[in-house]
């Protein structure tokens, strides 16, 4: 059966989870870490600047997320049948209605070797209309046609009075521990993590496109952080949301510690080095110039957690703002818009990198065990063993 | 009934294309411009560079062309339903094994408004993988997919134990004679395309991914052209094959002529103001960085069309060497490759303005008369008043 | 004697380029050429625009100009001696304080073998805050410091108290006609264009920085031409300013037609290619974003005159928007500036395509027949034998 | 008296310091660090490849560096007259004829607000055909223009049969300790930094360009570091050489241990933050391409040292390979070469990234106290404080 679910549903993956791993006599030696926290409440403190009350990309108002996780069957790879291990996610930029509201946008490309569609109309136009998904490499047309099912739904003069869309989809490589061949992600899982998708708490770790993916060798997956500035630098929201499939073991840097070579526990080694696409969202009036400089500097953060950025690590990062919003057809030729100073802008990019470094060992820690594909195992990061590491 | 076939049996296709032009009144009036030439044949000479045997992207050795053609319905549209106006082009960058003998390829975004996914990976890595596909901008995912689906036929370990692909796909937007919302290009479109990909003359204009496109007011769609370089410069061949949906009546230019503002034939206007894609290929041996600055030189030749490069349309170039293929898994970390000097480029740069340039008449010059959804009309450029107004 | 003076005394020069063209017999054949015109006031009439008054970028307000021409000796090369002719030529963006009223700019790089200092930072920041300087490539470094002397007169805490400055400076390759390895532009050079500075008629031909340029094959230099919209449009003027050093005989095109081809006067040939700077100002309020898409426009008005885009030839354009100025140090983090709808941009691209054409025939146009180092000629387009190709 | 001399002869500057440092009852508190070192002599080792055997970018065979230290005058700045405290540093890529003998090379631009003239052309040629040389800010005219000098001098036929050059200078701004308004640096500086240039140990911290740089809030200014790959990855040996000037005391970073925040000594606050140039040279057979994939990972190096990458920081990077040397007027069209398959990349990824941070740490283990204008101190970084807080 296939089990496609919102992650309000996601009782049902987690406990099928915890089934593959306490029945798995080596899992079970790992019963300690099954227990998964966020990086913070384990005293890990990335940077200076305070999160948000959700220490999640929901903390910009009006950012939606939304995941459906498939998971299903078990053992040998049977291509196009199973097991499957991947999943959807989706972002919405506002609570409203974005392609009437566009909202300000850029990106920042640090490796190409992956894909994030849609990125070169969203660097022409600097907006950014649709809402941004993230699947498998395998699925991303899938995805990105769902996307166009969502929106000519919503709008159903597109493509005939109205303009024609352009889906905005992300990929990580999941294929270690899913039948990635079998692109299990249908029309109806895209529609509903767009329609699932909510304020509030961000489900990290092996849920909706994170499902299936590999960090550092231990589980990756979603991760999710933000920052506020003090009240005198205006008080901004800064949230970054990862989809992390990215490093190898012996890069894997907590605070500066080069914890993944200490790390004992079993890790995956990949021929393929993963990728990470990381999405920031701010409440700052930034421009797309602005916007752009601002993503790139989340390698920064990525570069601290310890990666050498792969060559075959498809690392793409695209930011936007949710203030002075571009009407899709203006009234008038110009309108006015508010544009902060750049002399301000230092402050927003420790936030962005300061998120972006902790979304990503939020990923790992929020992550549970997962067996896959051909038995192929990828662990939860040993929180035991890292909080040893750090401390000592 | 759906009229999916490929090229080769396109006769059926063109039989109704003429059913329609000759059953309506208004467009008997275009009879005598229902003959329809490739540009040079009327005598409109672009540029001092021959031409390759064909004139088309197919001179550079291995380059293969199909298209799908798919017309069905007539009258008011009904979304989902028709009339169908649309179809898909694949281009193989050569007759082998594209995955394992990758091809060096550059792309230059001249306007970032419309997609051609994949390119940030061509970009990176500096060579092109997979066939290029071209359709219709909502069926990219569908096309995308089916790419997917045409790879992991050929290559059983992919996403396995092998890596995993991204397409290739760019679009224009047809949605003034097609129902594009009813995304009518299925994965077995795309794998025919692929399948019957082939040498030889290119059909053009309204075949293909051309078969709803509108250009400079008529009837657009594909256009190929080549150049040959004489024997002391190499003797290389240059060829260019573009989609073609792009500019406005009064844009129009001919030989440096500005014919769109004579012209008396209805045209049509569109809100947008559509795209091109534009692909060179080339037999001389250059490397990314050299393709890149091949590709940047295309839009000399689409401007002396008459466009002004609107801000709406998706103006994409990708480029490629036939030359210094790249192993998928080398043996050994280096090898050997024929670099060509830069001072050898400036006759390549014109080759490729030349073949652009002509590339975008032919496509012209060679489509039918279209009527599309809700009695939309792209008529056929009138060739005769064309003759008239140049040879004034 | 050192001819150095500011465009306000340029009758001296005129009369010394005379009396070269007429002491030769050869060239005294061309006198019937030795009236100079701009090409409108031939009836050749690039585009469907309106130009502003003066038909030049001091149409934008608040545009200044100012040129040094330097001509001296004459007969055989003694490097570090002579023959000069060079010059210098300053564009300042508004008439009041720069560098406290930063204006909103950007560029694009058609090709990068030349320079033009500072543009990193003028995209990185999105504005320009210093004047644009022109001359010939060996004197880019003291035409900066000229510039760095200019500013820290004008700002006495520059350095200090104040930020640091960088110059923007452009060049091409003077050197067939010109002793370049002279360095024949001093600092007093640099203050004397910036002072000598103004709004009003622009003059043109070999001229500042233009003096000793050759283009296709002809005596270039500067040329200028500016575009206004209607008054539905904005009614925003859009002003070129261009230092044409660029393209070989063969190429030369105007208005479509080959002219080069079948002009029958003595012309050029160069090794290198040359080269072109384009400067865009225009009153339309343009962040830079949109800015470097009106900058990617020039190269088709650039391409309509017929180069290739020449392997050597560093060509590049700046662009930048007299409204919304920039505070140096904003008082608040944020400000109010009014955006133009990206819908709006298309006649704006026009404006700038064609005024970029339309200055590169003005500079062949009005720049006279000019003997340089070593004996070479470079003579001015033969106007009458242009107006009879185009009349035929 | 003006002290310009060549680090060949850095001991009369050296005892200068001194004198200044100990003759400053302050600074004699800050005796315990007078003693510098580079950083792995005190046990802190950056990542885990091996260095060179001179842990120096000249451990890349053939390339050269060398300073010129300028330092003079004390006390109260006198705009143009001193005191001075600056110089000039020259890279050249080989120890042959780099005009004739062009090395593959690219750039990343990190933060555009600074300079680096001459990278247009290096993007676009991808090469590299003249020195390197680093400077303060506002001596970027008059290094470029002694490099003309210096060009013209080796090249009888340049800028008259020859190709005319485009000088390749960067800089930071010193201008918290050096009359940066005196323009300091003479064509003789330049000269004398180029023909001083040699192999060997490279002098670091406060030399050359570095003289009046700060970094993190104590002295900075120039470091060095290599690393050498396994011989079953190619055996490749990776320079690097950092122009320091970036960075806010409270970010520095060692080894992931935020030193900055607690090193209780005096340290620098500058309204600007500084710049940082990161010059990689490679032995390994890059493209342009791959170099700059190459220079894209220095931030990460640069990164992990703690910096934000602030808004006002020009952050540079260009990078060059020894191998692969393109000729200057090629015989024949083509030539072969040899080409590093895109798999191998990692490992020289790391290399960078490790040697860019460990650079920079040299950098401010090695500058020594530095007094310049209006009494402004910058203190060496108090390295008995450094070494307890990490082994604490």
């Amino acid at each position: 059966m296939t089990r496609c679910h919102s992650w309000a549903t996601g009782i049902t993956a987690a406990v099928l989870i915890l089934y593959f791993a306490f029945s798995d006599p080596q899992l079970a030696m790992e019963r300690s870490d099954m227990k998964r926290a966020r990086i913070r409440d384990l005293g890990i403190v990335v940077g200076t600047l305070p999160p948000g009350p959700l220490n999640a990309i929901t903390d910009v108002e009006g950012v939606r997320v939304g995941h459906v996780t498939k998971i299903e069957g078990k053992g040998k790879l049977v291509p196009g049948r199973g097991p499957v291990r991947t999943g959807v996610t989706a972002i919405l930029p506002h609570s409203g209605d974005i392609w009437h509201e566009k909202v300000p946008a850029a990106s920042f490309v640090f490796n190409g070797c992956g894909e994030l569609t849609g990125l070169w109309w969203v660097r022409e136009s600097g907006f950014l209309e649709v809402p941004i998904l993230l699947t498998n490499t395998h699925c991303v047309g899938r995805v990105g046609d769902g996307v166009v099912s969502y929106m000519q739904q919503q709008y159903s003069q597109l493509g005939i009075g109205d303009d024609v869309v352009t889906p905005v989809v992300g990929e990580c490589d999941d294929s270690t521990l899913n039948d990635i061949r079998g692109r299990h992600i249908s029309e109806a899982d895209v529609l509903a993590a767009l329609r699932s998708a909510g304020g509030g708490p961000v489900p990290e770790g092996a849920v909706g496109a994170g499902t299936g993916m590999i960090c550092y060798g231990f589980k990756g997956g979603i991760g999710t952080s933000s920052r506020v500035l003090p009240a005198d630098q205006g008080g901004y929201m800064t949230g970054v949301l990862s989809l992390c499939n990215q490093g190898i073991k012996e890069e894997l840097t907590i605070l500066g510690v080069p914890v993944g070579r200490q790390l004992t526990g079993r890790s995956v080694t990949r021929k393929s080095m993963g990728s990470i696409i990381i999405i920031a969202a701010t409440d700052a009036p930034l421009s797309p110039r602005q916007l752009e400089r601002l993503a790139k500097r989340a390698p920064l953060g990525l570069g601290r957690t310890g990666t050498v950025g792969h060559n075959g690590s498809g690392d793409f990062i695209i930011a936007f703002s949710t203030t002075n919003r571009i009407p899709h057809r203006p009234e008038k030729n110009t309108r006015t818009v508010t544009a902060l100073s750049d002399r301000s802008l230092d402050s927003l990019f420790q936030a962005v990198e300061e998120a972006t470094e902790e979304s990503i060992l939020n990923a790992l820690s929020q992550a549970q065990t997962m067996e896959g594909r051909d038995g192929n195992i990828a662990e939860a990061l040993p929180l035991d063993q890292v909080k040893t590491i750090l401390h000592h």
